[in-house]
């Protein structure tokens, strides 16, 4: 297992985890610079983030500062309830592709989504097993096109608290069974972001990321389980504040040969959102080097 | 599958669901009363609101009125961090097998603990394999004096989001390979409580519904995941107000012959609990017969 306690050059900020400053929205700019000026080696940006300053100019920033991309969040959220919904989430699955590859990002990560329109308060209908199906062809097409252009594809497995809306697969078991469905020979070309945030729980994790394997594990996130969990999206722990034995984790992934960076994903509307963002960034850091 | 539109014959009220009339505490002897008076057959008591009136009051009045039950609520939390707080969990759960016998019970519902101290907001440590272990071993011992004492014993796998403060089993597989582990003859002095809010989104469901079989599947709780859910503990929905497809489910456990009561337990600060309780157990009993 690496020694991350004398450096953070294993460490990447995903930007949500300072998308806001002093509670207030922080340009991806602002935020690239900040991550430059405190050392560390690598980003993943959000879609959104990028879109409200523009690819290009993103792109040209990552490549001057130096950064490096530990992913790009996010592609999926493939279900629907019609062809023309279906018709939009590829084609901007696509796009997704194509902005992964133009930002020089190592793999898109796929959030799947789930019960059509559960996430605007309205589930369209209360058939899983149906969206998971859904999910699955729409990953094997959208892989079709990201091969064709190089860009690995990451199935995040989401906490089941987020079955209904965000995401409809939801255990590294259901991730790497359509992995191997749709990939079976293990090209690279599709595997799964650990984070740990959505695993911890499971009695399964250990043995199912020796599954996975090296040539699956193209991501690992970390940040924490907090107790009381205030909000069911934006109250992540920083790492050490709460119960996720994070090492333990990052033993098994790197048994496997995992080598990439360890990405912060926190998003804390009560706290780290309010906070100036040197602040978290510097806390990041600390974190990353002690309790990670 | 059993027709629930004709009566609510099959209908039982958990009583956390009323344990709020209106925003005030309401006594277990006032809820099985307005049970009685609704015509429904069967409870699941809560220990505290047990304890709070008194165990053979509450014996007797169970009796007069002719309510069954459909369990109770609740043995487990068997974590601790030292041999004196592993026997005051050996002695409580005594305890509430004592009482489910005195109360004719079917079954005594286990919510299995987790990280001891995490529920009080500080987990004193993070190993929740060694919680498992000691969860296991707890069984295991609980088994031997409920069997002696003709006690079935239901462990409930609780959403994942509880594995840090309130039960450290979180899938029916997981808490079926402790019944095989403890009970591999499936004498019925060991099973689970199905309660589809914490395995509707389990891609296994199917699966290990068919794999409890009818000598296992020991209880059936339901209630509904509501888009969004504002909190972890007390946002649960009622029936028919959220995205769970419980009639699949519950057709999954009637086809291994399951032909108990389907209990009702909701606990909600925001809207049920502030509801007069006649108005709560009306609406179970229309929505019992209309999306159950």
């Amino acid at each position: 297992m690496r020694d991350f306690s004398q450096d953070h050059r294993a460490l990447s900020i995903n930007t949500a985890t300072v998308r806001k400053s002093r509670g207030q929205d922080l340009p991806l700019t602002d935020i690239l610079d900040a991550c430059a000026r405190h050392g560390i080696p690598a980003v993943s940006p959000w879609r959104d983030q990028v879109a409200a300053v523009g690819l290009k100019t993103i792109s040209a920033q990552v490549k001057s500062l130096g950064l490096k991309l530990s992913g790009y969040c996010r592609g999926g959220m493939f279900t629907a309830t019609d062809d023309a919904g279906l018709q939009l989430a590829r084609d901007d699955n696509r796009r997704a592709v194509d902005e992964a590859c133009e930002l020089g990002a190592p793999c898109l990560v796929l959030v799947v989504g789930a019960l059509p329109g559960a996430l605007a308060g309205k589930a369209a209908h209360k058939d899983i097993a149906h969206a998971r199906q859904q999910v699955s062809d729409g990953i094997a097409e959208l892989l079709e096109y990201a091969k064709a252009n190089g860009m690995p594809l990451a199935i995040e497995p989401l906490h089941p608290m987020y079955a209904a809306d965000r995401a409809c697969i939801n255990t590294m078991e259901q991730a790497l069974d359509v992995c191997d469905a749709l990939d079976p020979g293990k090209t690279g070309a599709l595997g799964v972001a650990v984070d740990v945030y959505h695993v911890w729980w499971d009695p399964k994790l250990q043995a199912q990321i020796e599954r996975a394997g090296h040539s699956r594990l193209l991501a690992f996130h970390v940040c924490d389980w907090l107790t009381p969990t205030t909000d069911l999206l934006n109250d992540r722990g920083m790492m050490g504040d709460g119960v996720i034995d994070i090492p333990r984790i990052r033993g098994w992934v790197e048994t496997q040969g995992f080598n990439g960076f360890s990405e912060v994903e926190i998003f804390s509307t009560g706290n780290w959102w309010k906070r100036d963002h040197d602040e978290v960034l510097k806390t990041c850091i600390e974190r990353h080097r002690s309790v990670v």
